[in-house]
Formats: structure tokens, sequence, C-alpha cells
């Protein structure tokens, strides 16, 4: 299996977490790449950031998807996955929803661990795009000015484990998802510290992009995500052209 | 008052739908000006297509706020809407969150006429998305293919009158909201046939554009509509990345 | 555009207020009167309360109507705004639902700052009633006793800026809406110390109404908003009476 | 026990039915009376008619409270039931809610049968407003001129029998609530006919009406659901203002 | 009327405060009777019990409801209830729904007192189940060791007094429910201390399982709450057994 | 990594079907084992039958739980689910839930096709217990006595395309859910047929099974998911006995 992840935003060291916790995650016959938008910001933490990512990730989707079996949306939020799933022919997983899955497997409520507070307002409109906002116990965040993105997890772990542990005995939590690319792999050292399953976005995506390849369950032609219908465009990517434009059977 | 639609596709006939509607409801003193996205489709009735428009139309909104007073989102669905409020500096109004709150204003539940069965699933998820998913009575459609965008109006009358009767009859509708930029003015001239209040989403867009330029309630600098918080960014047009980098006071 | 704001109170000073900020926003040529129930409270705060004033309205709204171009309802809570807009032949707007869809237009969650405790269940109610309890961030309120409901908001000035501070700070809000008619105007003074945009019933109410006279979308003559069907009464004022009774085209 | 049971409506008629059916359903240690408005209209299925109705209710309630041990709204869709109930010191139930609970403990979703297309949007926000709407699977309803109000049950006992069985048929209700005073009494005759559990409004308000008596459970001081505060008040009448100005330890 | 109520656990000293509060609260002319599990745990509080207490009180329903004309399933949380209720012939009544119906018809919102942390999430997951959680203002606990499951209305009562308040005076509660047998009888000795009322969940079931066999509504044969449909079993208790193979006419 | 499906029904020949799809869907690594329910029906269909399910699933997991790596509930509705993943040490998935969780990443709405119309009430709950009403397009289901519960795909075939089809056309559905453990392994057989993706339960539960082990997610300590509070009891199987009163570290 050949899994691409595309990273929507711009930072080459998130990029960089995310490859090392999809090949951790992966299994042994997977191969997994790691893309880089080359447009679009460092992170993202806002409506109009994602609005952004969400079309540098469906250009790179529409680009690299030939080559793929499946393709991971890697950053949370998931920025454009709804509209890349309909145009594209492979599985698409995100990892908001690849980690509210694994949560929703594992206990009843999860709350959601973030890296700041704009960023939570995102989050919780995710949560119920997704339909899950009955089962959201909180979403907790971090609090403090990111020094530098590819090292969120060295620069404040003690207080994300201090999160999750709020989010346990204050909110109810019976899972805690880390949210957000820059987590990605934390969950596997705080792990034992923590007294509910924790769950990592990356390794759900990937897991679950494995499970949608073996499942094969077939892509739609009718119904809401069949591909666009064909119509005059311009000025698009030739890649992303060229995809609302293939002829299907 | 200077009033910006922005239509996110790159129909320039159904811009010209929408600049006389505009015009027709706007108050005498306002300007009304419209643009057209120089890239993406002809119409949208996919969320891929809906993550091109709201781009473009990102795009079109970084380049031109500085000049008007407020801006509208000339598609239905809204493409981009919260992202674009969170980043610009005017009120932003969208057809379809216009569209209901004027049909809120004059009844119970309402029904939405709509052009094709596809884009109907992406309308309901706005509607979601706008919390007011309990007073959508039903979603009713066209299910002919559409000759010309731009002539949908005379092409199929008697089906859209028709839509709307049985909206009322069989689904319980207290209102009805005409679709799509499209159907711009349409409700002139089929409202008396119809047993309930008709809604347009431009004349709606226009009229609440002039109200919240009149209201001049603030503009956000905390929560989760402040502009972004500035960080690196790459390959994005001159205007977004002007937005993104504004020192604001 | 002549539009009658009801107040369902006994209070002068509030109408006086309600009228005073209800010429402020409206345009130049509105015409803008302001009538006093002659029978109930002082103002509403209770289910009982709002059931009273829901009655003065009715029949305030049945001797007047046929003199202006649209009814406000102008106490927050909107006591009998969908019955009075089944039966009269003009637009309707209550000052709650005019703030909410204000806010919407403004932001993702909203949170409504009230003048007492005992108020807020019974505007909860109203947030559920209009379907918009999913973007409730909050409600806050006033916990002093009132010295004089005419003299609210420069009594409790400092306390109410400091609610939505609060509002913003602690429960995400991103929109602020004063609520009651005894805070009408307050926004204008207050307006730019608080991050957020701030809503205000009145001055909403009244360009809303202006946009429905504007829009003309037509009258319900089916669906739950046409008129009552005419059958027995007794025991109604004239006014009522002649309402329920009118011959409809 | 004595049981007061107000007809919010003119209808002698009807009130006869009320009392009929009550008398039926009390213990044997009961003692049921019935009032009707002496202001209103015949028989409530639109929201303004359901306005004058709580107003009428309310002033009856607090004419009669002090006679009595429990109060019972007789009108379905129970118009002023939250204000009346936090005026008065005696229990007070309506018969949609009665209703609605004893369907609740009888099944999982239960189905209402309505008397005219009117009423049922009004019905169907009062199961709203008691937040029981993921239970309701279906309102049917008689959809003919009424005759005369008193004379339902015979002039249409075959449709209404036929509406019960396309409820259970074909809208998996568990439960059927027969709704509408002008029924009162119907479940007796057409029990044993209908494949599912059957309630009526009247008899499920008087035993629930009981049983508040027997359980006692505290009048609230404190909540929304204490008396209102003493204010300013006018124009209301003598039994009204005692209520609202009576003094409580 | 003779009502069994059925302990799912195996406490006789809680089947005893069961018994007593059942005496207390039914009619005079109602026979009681108690019966305790003879298998499963002292008292519930996770769903692992409440599956074992569901087994348990469903075989002593097949064995004892064709000397009664009703059941009580006389633990909160009503384990089984809904699978009971399809198989017997006779109207079935749990603690928490027959509290929760009680509550509904006393105010707006209600929160529940429970006896540990633990049991709080399988409560609010009942109400969720009951349709109610919007009506739930909170769920408070004892966070105390519990000595002795039959004392702890002795050993704990001013906490219990105090959780009562907090849920008023901070949660906004309109009615208390006093949460599982352990504590039936309670809301009796502290009902004049708290300040809205007060629902005990034993005294609720009583005396509406009186209402029902009162009311005598049907017993469904179709819909999904008839009796299952006969097929294949093996392994069950002889009474369980006859009840699935049961002629029904 | 060793999985043991739980068939709570006591159907060898649907123990079967559902070992042949568990074995086609696992990794090549995995060993898969199935038991049958020595007590209980020959397959679920009503709430009463599913609580009996439960008792046998619980007992079957303690039983054989440390013999296996996750334990998978193989039957629609997953009775006893969140129960058993309180009380055993490894990860518990249920058919009904993996099926949501899979289609959920395909899609936006799915519809469930369900074997008999007496189980779509129960299916129905399963999904809001899952918290994912809002995504339910519809419940489909065949409407004939089943011959013989190991042998529906064959019987059946014809109707089972064409409820899914129908349910593509007329419902919006996005994905199919075959529900029910006798449909194991249809979707393979059908799946070029249908337009949209068709979710298994038994492979989606396999596959989702081997994720949580391969994740690793951790233990819940805490929260409402850790294992049962030691307590007195009595009447259980040993190996329920022994798992409520093991020792944890």
């Amino acid at each position: 299996m050949r899994i691409l992840l595309i990273n929507p935003n711009i930072s080459q060291s998130v990029s960089d977490l995310i490859g090392a916790e999809a090949r951790r995650a992966a299994s042994a016959a997977t191969r997994i790449e790691v893309v880089t938008a080359p447009l679009g910001v460092a992170y993202i933490e806002t409506r109009f950031e994602a609005l952004i990512g969400a079309y540098a990730a469906a250009n790179l989707a529409a680009e690299h998807e030939a080559n793929f079996d499946a393709l991971v949306i890697a950053a949370f939020g998931d920025p454009g996955i709804a509209g890349i799933r309909e145009a594209v022919d492979v599985p698409v997983v995100g990892l908001t929803e690849a980690a509210l899955m694994s949560a929703c497997l594992l206990g009843g409520r999860f709350s959601i661990i973030a890296i700041s507070r704009r960023i939570t307002a995102w989050y919780r409109e995710c949560v119920q795009v997704n339909g899950l906002i009955d089962r959201l116990a909180s979403i907790r965040c971090l609090d403090q000015p990111l020094r530098d993105i590819g090292a969120i997890q060295g620069d404040h772990e003690t207080r994300l484990r201090e999160l999750c542990l709020r989010a346990v005995e204050e909110d109810g939590a019976d899972v805690i998802v880390l949210a957000g690319a820059p987590l990605a792999g934390l969950a596997r050292s705080i792990r034992k510290d923590i007294p509910v399953p924790l769950v990592d976005g990356v390794s759900s995506a990937v897991r679950h992009a494995e499970t949608l390849i073996a499942l094969a369950p077939g892509r739609a032609s009718r119904g809401s995500y069949a591909p666009p219908p064909t119509k005059p465009n311009q000025g698009l990517s030739p890649a992303v052209q060229a995809l609302l434009e293939r002829r299907r059977p």
C-alpha cells in the first residue's frame, strides 16, 4: 500500500514529525510519503488559514493521487477533506475525523487538547461538522506563545500532560485526542502517564487509510460524493483541471 | 455606502444577474459593484467546487476590501465566508446566511429551492453549519440538465413555481428561499403566485450588508473572528499576503 | 416607511429609551412611533409576565397595524411575536430575533448580557425557540436589585462592560448581544471598549424591519403563518375581533 | 383532592367533553370542576389564538387557584402553562405535556393525531418546547372542515382510526396521542382496534395532577419557577394583580 | 392494584428502603411487593453492572409478571426497561424515567443528585436515551467512599442537601431529582429545606405505574414494542422461555 | 494478533458466516476465532433479545478475554458493548459502531439496510446512542419472513440490492451499511453494482480491532470506562466474578 500524507502547511519541520509518526504507525508493507504545501502559512489556527490550506491540499491531491492508494490530509481540522473526497478516486482520510473515529471506539466522550486558544473555535466546528458534538467533553489548550511549531512537544510537555489530566478529572473525558500535526507522536511518550486512552491523529489516519484500502468499499458514482459533474472552468492548475475533466466510466 | 458582490465563479452571465438584482434591492445611496472570479468553475454544486470558489473569493476579498464598506459572497453556500470574515476589516455577508436570516424573520420553517439535485447535499450542510437545521422544512430541486446557467429562470420557471407550491403543501414550509445566484431576481416575478413569503439571496444580502454598515457593531479584535495572528507564509497572492501581515492597532 | 415599536410593558421611561435608539438607527426616510402597553408590568423577566405582555402587544398590534408598514415587538424575548406575525398583514420583528440574526451575520457564537438573573431562563428558552441554541456561548447577567428600570445603563455601566469582557474571555463569545429594551442604545457608548461586535436589539429590529419592508417578500396565505381561520369568538377587544373576522382576498 | 380544568376556549360543548372524561379518569375521591374561558375563540389552532387562550387561562387560574389542589390547562398545546406554573401555588398540568409523559412511559416514539392541518405546526412546536422532538414519529391530521367542534368524534371516527393505523404502519409510532380537547374520551371507544397504546390528554392530565398532589414535591421559591418578583403593574384583573402582589413567606 | 418493584441488585437493605417508600407513596388500595435479584452486585454504578442488572431484572419480570398489574424496575438507570416493556403484558416503569417525567411536569430544567462520581456518566446516558438531555441542568454527586449502601441517607445527608442547593444556585435547576434507590424516601425529610421541587424515583414510579394501570392505554401488538416474534432459543430460564414462546391472540 | 468474535446468538450458521468474512478481512498475521452464545435466541431483532445477547456476550467476553488481543461483539446493535468495554482489558469493537465509523470516513450520510422491519427501531436507537443520528439518511429493510437466518443473502439478494439503490436515489445516502451478521460478506458480491461505497460490519470490526491493537492507546484506569469498582456480588459465572474481583495495578 502507498499512502501520501499531505501537509497543507508550509512547515517542513511539521512534515518531518508527520512522516516519522506515520512510518511508526504504518503496517510493514505500507509505503509512506509526505508532501508539504508550496503555498500557505506555517500552521493553521483560523478559518481563513484553513481555507488556504484546503486549496493547497486540493492541488496536491490532484497532482499526486494517481500514484497512491490513499491520501491523508495531515492537518487537524481536515482542511478541504469533503471536497477532495469527492474529486479523487482513492480514499481520503483526515487527521481529525480519524482521531474522532478512534476515540469513539474507545469510550463515550472525548476531550481534545489543542496547541493554541485561537484554534479551539475551529476545532469545535470540525467536531460539529463530523456530527459528534454530543460526544465532545471539552477542548483544552495551551495558552502560551509558540516559539517553534516543530518543537512544541518538547517546549510544552508538562503543560500538555496537565491538560490531559484536567480533561479526565474535571470534564469527564473517557478518551483524549492530542490535536494538531505538531503533536504527532506525543501520545507514544506520555501515554503511560495518562489514565485514559490517548489518540494521535496521524497514526489513526494512517491505520484508517490502510483499513479503507483493505475493505475496498467502492467509489461513489452517484450521490453527493460522486465526482463533480463536468462544466466550464478556467484558471486552475493543470492537475485540478485534469481531475475535473477526467472522463469516468 | 459601497458594497462589493464577489461572484466566486467564472460566469459573467451570473454576475450580471447578481448585479441587476443587487441594484434593484439596494438603497438609493448605495453603490453596487460586482467582480467575477478569474479562476474556478461555471457554478458551484459540489464541495470541491466550493473549496475552489472559497479560495477565489478570498483572493478577491483581499484585493478589494479597502475600497468597500461591505462585501457580499455572491454564491449560495457562502464559500469561504467564515474565513473571509476573520480576515477583512469590513462586514461580510453570504447569500445563504442572508436568505436564512430573512426567512427566520418571516416564519417558522423554510424550504430551499435549488437548481440541481447534486447541489442539495451541500446546501443541507450549509444550513447545518448556520445552526438552523431544525427550521429546515425541505430542500427541493430541479432535476433536469441546465442548458445555460444564465438562463435557468426562463428555461425552468414553471417547474420552479411548482417546487415552491409543493414545499408549502407537502413539506410545511412557511417561507421559501430561492437558492443560488442564477435565480437572483426570480422572486420578484413569481412572488404574487406563491402563497408564502419568498426570499432571494442577493437582495437579502445587500440589505443585510447595508444594515451591518449602518449598525457599525465594531470589529473583533479578540475571539475567534479576530484577524489571524501573524506567522510565516509563502506562495500567496500579494493581496492575501498583505492582509495576513497587516499591522493592526 | 412607518414603523411602530410596541412596548409590551407599562414603563414610559423604557419607551423613551426605545424611541430614542430607534430614531438613531432608522433611515432618514423612516417614521418611528412607539406605543406603551396600557396593561402589564414594569418590565418582563418571567414567563408569566411575558404571557401578559404578549396579550397587551397583540391588542396594540391589532389596533395600530393598519397605519404602519411594519411592527416591532420592543421587549427582549419577543412576547407574542409568532402569534402576532400570523394575524397582522405587515412584517413583525422582535428585539431578540433581530439581535440574534444580526449576531449570526457577525460571528459564530454569541453571548447575551441580561439585566437580571431571573430573566436568563426565559432568554435561554427564546434562543431555543429561535433554533439557535447551538450558537449560544453563554448568558451573563447583572445580579443586583434594579433601582430604576429606565436608569440601568447609568447605574450599572461598569458591571455591564465587565460582563461583556468575561463573555469574550471565558465563554468564547464572538459577538455580544445587549439584551432588554432598558439597555437600548448602550452599545453606542461602550462599543469602542469591547473587543467583539456589540449588538443592540432595538436598532437591529428597526433595520431588519426596514429590510423586510423593502424586500416585500409577500404575505402568507397558506401554511402556518397564514391568518387564523375565522371561527366564533367573544370577549375580545374590537381591534382583535376585527382582525380575526377580516375578510381576506 | 380538588382539580380544576381550565378550558381556555369559549366552547361549552368542549368543556362538557373535558369534564366527562376527567370524571371518568379521576380517582373516586377526586372532585373535578371545569371552567370555560369568558373570552377567546371556539378552539385554538394557531399561535395567535393560543396567545389569547394563554391570557384567558392565566386570568382563570389566578381567580380560582385558591380553591383547588391542582389546575389543568385543558387545551392541547398547553397555552400559558409555563407562566401559570410560575405564578400559582398549586401544581399545574397541561394536556400536551401530560399526554407526552404518558406516551414516553409506554414506548419509544409517539405520533400525534390532530383535528386540523393548521394546528399541526403549533403542536410540533409544543413537542419541541417540551424537549421531546426526537421521540416524535409524526403528526397526522384530519383535513376536512369541522362542522361542529363538539361533535368531531362522531363525525370523523373512521378517519381518525385510519390516521392512527397509518401512524403505526408508516411512521413507526409505538404510541398514539389523540390530541385536542375535542377528542377527549375517544381513546376509550377506539382503543381495542388500535394496535399500540392510545393516550388521551385529559385523562393523563387528571391522573398526573393527582400524582403531583400526592407526591407533594414542594413549591419553587428560587430558580426560574419561583413566583415573579413584585414590581409595578397596572390594568390587570383583580385576581392577577393579587397574584402578582401576594406576599410569600 | 398489585405492583411489583424489582430490585435488580442483590442488596436486601436497599430493597427495604424501596419497599418502605413505595408503600408510603402508593394509594391505599395498591398492594406493593419487592423482589431482590438473586444474582448481580450490591448496587449499579457502571454500564457493565447495569447489563447484569438488566438480565436479572428480565428474569424476575418473566417469573412474576402474571401476578401483578404493573412492574417497576427499581434501580436508577432503569436497567433493561425497554426490553422488558416489549416482553411482558403489563405496564413497566423505571425509576429514572418516572423521576424525569415528574420533573418535566414541575419545571423547565432539572438536576440529578447521584451517590457516586462513577455513576454520573451512565445517568447522563440514561437522560439522553430518554430524549431529555436538553432539559438536564447538571448532575452533581457525592464524592466519598460509601460505607454502607443502605445507610447513605444518614451518612451523607448534609452533603446531599448542599449538592441540591448548589444545583439550584449554580446550575439553574428548576427541579431536583434525587437519584438512586439508596436515596428512596430522602425527599420527604429534606424537602422543606430545598427551594425547588424535589423528586424521588420510587414514589414517582409507583404513582406513574398506578396511572398507567388506571388509564389502561392498551398493549402494543404492532410496532417496536410488540412482543418479540417467536424464534428458536436455548439456555434461558423457564420463565423467560415461556415468555418468548407464549402464544398471543 | 488474536481476535475473538463473539456471536451473542445461538446460530452456528451465522457464526460460520461471521468467521468466513472475518478471515477474508483480517491481515495475514491475525488469528481469528469465533464463539457462539450457549444461551439466547437465533438472532436479535428486539430490545429484549438484545438484553439477553448482552448478558451472553458479557459472559463469553469474561471467559475468553485473557487469550485475545481484542474482542468483537459480532451482532449488529452491539449488545453489551459499552459494559464489556469497561470490564475487560483489551479493546472491544462492535459491528454497528465499526460500520458507522467506516461509513463516516467514506461520505456524509449513510443508510442502513436491515433484515427485518422489527429490527429497525432498535438499529435507529443504536445510531442515536453512537451520537450519529444526524448522519443517518434512512434505514430500509426486508419485509418478508426469513426462512433461514443463515441463508438470507441467497434468498433475498435481489431485494437487498434494490433497497441499496433506493437508499441512494430516494434518501440521499452517500454510503450504505449492510446491517446484521447474517449479511456478513454480502458486500463483496454486490459491491460492483451499487453506486456508492458499501460497508460490512464484520470486516470493518476486524480491521478496526487490528487498528486499536496496533495503536495501543492505553487502558482507562480513570473515568467512566475504568474497570467497575469492586463491591459485593453473587450468583455470577466464575469468569464474570473473577473479572469483577480482579486486582488491578
